[in-house]
């Protein structure tokens, strides 16, 4: 089971656009006040920066990801969560050919 | 003046994704109960078919669209909005080096 509807959101109808658009994602304001964002990663491999750690949740398709001080991809799918240590980096990507990866990130 | 924050609303975090991300959009139910999407096109020339009319916001960067019946393209920028009729297409570019055009887009 992952999320299928975030209810009570401020929504910044601005998109944020990584990587020449290979991830796009839209910031939102949880009812509780939460900071998170909606977001999609196409095919390809990423190093993303965090500021504020984040928990990831896929909602749909898949992703393989590197934490930082690891050499180990880990898959995550729907439904699956993991957590990114704040101001630190890590590695995601998405194999051609696959499903694009959807998400909620969850900062904070 | 464009929409900066939407409020109150329904998001559904599974993006859609056009046109192998020359444009992606997430869905969302405004407070009131209508139907719309936040997105971004990157630069591109793109043909969509509407169901539902459509009333397109821009938010973010500019666009040039044509309308159905129409052989002008017509420039469309932050604040400016602009319908398109149901089950018809039309057309929407964004120039190669410029910004993205990101949108609010209201259905029915």
């Amino acid at each position: 089971m992952s999320t299928t509807q975030i209810d009570g959101a401020a929504v910044n109808p601005k998109a944020n656009v990584y990587f020449d658009g290979k991830c796009v994602s839209h910031s939102i304001t949880l009812a509780d006040g939460r900071k998170a964002s909606v977001g999609v990663i196409l095919p390809a491999t990423l190093t993303f920066g965090t500021g504020a750690p984040e928990i990831m949740e896929g909602v749909a398709g898949a992703c393989e990801y590197r934490l930082p001080g690891t050499d180990t991809w880990q898959r995550a799918g729907v439904g699956d969560k993991f957590s990114v240590p704040g101001n630190t980096r890590f590695d995601i990507r998405v194999a051609e050919g696959e499903t694009a990866y959807h998400y909620i990130c969850y900062f904070g």
